[in-house]
């Protein structure tokens, strides 16, 4: 006789532990436990988690479907979140994938383009997904205190994850962000300190903070647990495949600042790949990266023919997207290199242009890097670099609320009229 | 041998026929036709959808549970949208109910409080909600071209819905409202006038356009089409009771512009009850109601026991609730005092508490009106209006990102340093 206990799991039950094997060099495979460790010690290369393939392979397409509609249907393919009770989280995920037909034809492309939406998260940007993850892993390993180096989507994510968790936060920005980055971080009520420089700066700063005593207690997401941060992003690709009905795009277009969610998502659909939960594509599937033109680093380095990168000083209003130096850079022109992909940039009129035409097209209104994203979309089809006859994805990743300014000087109220059926006529509005 | 055709429905199957019956009058009964009628022939008062009990009756949890997560779910109880083909919408809805304990303690309530977080909503407002159920019945009657007289959200949704349906549309607001409600509505590009008067002015304007040839083909959502527009409310209520596991709360706390929102929130606990899909609770429920100190006719004719609203001249930062003459008011006072409850009204520096006390205690950031009735909920607490010892639901209806000036102000970076360790430390940050 079988005992409850012997008996095989259902295939819908909840995954109870971490898939999670140790942290691995992403430059020389050196090894390492599941711990706050962002940088190898032979290399300094950065590490990344590592998965026991067993466990991977025992997560089924029910099991995910049986979960909740968030990034933790996941879990069983997370570092950290199995136990729910545990989770730091304002459960983020699960976020449309809308159809996008009238952009596509005003693109000239034919096959079906659809727009990831992740503006639709707690705080209207992917950037939950990563601080759920870190944070839940954070809390695991006993940190205390949360904080993290942010362009300010991250800031606003981690303020609001430490105000529902009720634990304190203390969060690094550059001092020229946006009302809309600040405001939103701020009214948490944790510490938010502006500094004066640049975000590579703040990530430089945060580097050595990590290193004092008084940091000890304190987990910066894409610091001192970046690992299990990066691996959050995957939850965008797992979500575009299943709500295909379990199929990979053909193309999707990213956008890059530490070039990280690009390599990510690339890794979960290879993840669904080797773990079966999708038949590999006869063609493969090809990835884009978009960055804007007063921050182009990585973009600039694939059209060098080149792997090293080369930082810049970033301008311009995608200030989402401006990390000069960016960590994943390189690991994101290998993906985009493997794949056939391409990258590119625009400038702020083109970033303009793009937030007003997914507006129009979609009634999605996006952050300045959405607005990157459909412009270089635009550019790689008008350069033939993207194939309007294949099905693409396109990734918005922010809220237009948050980057208002952008677009403020360009739109507003069509007419000015006087409170009367008169002021309508005169306004042209009565025929 | 019984047929497919004869065999009983499932009870997971979809419901493909409205369940509306007809339009009746709150004031006389009289009854009309489902059409583009929103005030009664005989003595002017509001019509209201009226449904077929059978109808009602055969929707069962099961059948709900099996549907989408967001508002179609209900399409059973609602007056259009169940064929999923031919919806008008964002697909809103199912947004986060946030348990708040620390808010609860901060208040000194005993008893669980929940936040129903609408600022999820594709446009971050529950406007979305009434706009897909009216926008829906609209295309079904035939309209060509949507509308609205708006405070901001509903501009907002209704601009939004059509850019993504293809439809044009033309949206009525005040002239000084938030530049946050005004470039997200701009951005999608359809008409917007922006009138030189008060929200009550638009409103009577939007009455009187509908009567013109010019607008024939028009949808004004909470005009012609407003009997539709109102039910799609009646959604917030239902995900409230499944939320909480098919239970009605003892207490909510709602906002208050038109009063609609409060009335249908009554109406569909009272419907979940008649259909058998709740309990009815042996103490019933309570709903209270919030204003601004600057607009609050509807609690100072309950305040003055009254049924007569006398219309005032709006002021105050929380614009969106800003309608001095309330067109269903009455009917809020008819449920408040029917249900034991209460209304009360802060003013805008309580507002502002309002919505950092939300924040900081749950990591919502709501908007003005959601400053509202975190303020009302701690008045009515401290009044002993409301009982500390009963679960309490509190509806944050919008998004901090539409009002940031409000609390702008007041939050910003704690500290500004230069990017050095020195400058952490000078800061007082490094022990
Ligand atoms: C809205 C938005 N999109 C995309 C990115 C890019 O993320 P990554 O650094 O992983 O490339 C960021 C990073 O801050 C962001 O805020
Ligand atoms: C954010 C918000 N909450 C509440 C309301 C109140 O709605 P009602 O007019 O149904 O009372 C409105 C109305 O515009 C609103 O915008
Ligand atoms: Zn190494
Ligand atoms: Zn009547």
């Amino acid at each position: 006789m079988t005992s409850a206990i012997d008996a095989p799991t259902s295939t819908t039950a909840p995954v109870r532990t971490s898939p999670a094997r140790a942290l691995v060099c992403r430059g020389c495979g050196a090894e390492y436990p599941l711990a706050a460790q962002h940088a190898c010690f032979e290399c300094f290369g950065p590490l990344e988690v590592a998965y026991d393939p067993a466990a991977l392979a025992q997560v089924t397409r029910a099991q995910i479907e049986a979960g909740p509609r968030n990034i933790w249907r996941y879990a069983g393919l997370l570092p950290a979140g199995q136990d729910a009770a545990a989770r730091v989280t304002l459960d983020p995920g699960f976020t449309p994938l809308v159809a996008a037909p009238a952009l596509a034809a005003e693109l000239g492309i034919t096959a079906p383009v659809h727009v990831k939406d992740d503006s639709a998260n707690p705080t209207h940007s992917f950037k939950d997904r990563v601080v759920s993850v870190a944070l839940t892993a954070a809390r695991g390993l006993g940190f205390t205190r949360f904080a993290c180096a942010s362009t300010g989507n991250l800031a606003n994510s981690v303020a609001a994850h430490a105000a529902r968790a009720g634990v304190p936060s203390i969060v690094f920005i550059p001092g020229d962000l946006e009302q809309g980055k600040i405001v939103t971080t701020a009214v948490y009520g944790g510490e938010l300190v502006a500094i004066d420089g640049s975000y590579d700066d703040v990530n430089r700063l945060c580097g050595e903070l990590v290193e004092t005593d008084e940091f000890e207690d304190t987990a910066f997401v894409n610091v001192n647990v970046r690992p299990f941060y990066a691996e959050g992003s995957k939850t965008l690709g797992y979500e575009v495949a299943e709500q295909l009905g379990w199929r990979i795009p053909s193309q999707v277009v990213i956008p890059m600042a530490s070039g990280e969610l690009l390599t990510k998502v690339d890794k979960a659909f290879s993840e669904l790949v080797e773990i079966g939960l999708v038949d590999a594509p006869a063609d493969g599937w090809t990835v884009f990266g978009a960055q804007s033109a007063g921050c182009n680093p990585i973009a600039t380095a694939l059209h060098q023919g080149t792997d090293t990168i080369t930082p810049v000083k970033p301008t311009g209003i995608a200030k989402s997207l401006n990390i000069g130096d960016p960590a994943a850079g390189a690991y994101a022109i290998e993906a985009v290199r493997r794949t056939g992909g391409w990258m590119d940039y625009a400038d702020d009129e083109e970033i303009r242009a793009g937030i007003r035409l997914l507006a129009r097209t979609t009634g999605v209104f996006a952050e300045t890097a959405g607005g990157v994203t459909v412009a270089v979309l635009k550019k790689l089809v008008d350069a033939g670099k993207l194939d309007p006859a294949k099905e693409t994805v396109v990734f918005n990743t922010g809220e237009g609320l948050k980057t208002l300014d952008a677009v403020a000087g360009q739109v507003g109220p069509t007419h000015r009229i006087k409170p009367s059926l008169r002021g309508v006529r005169d306004a042209g509005l009565l025929g």
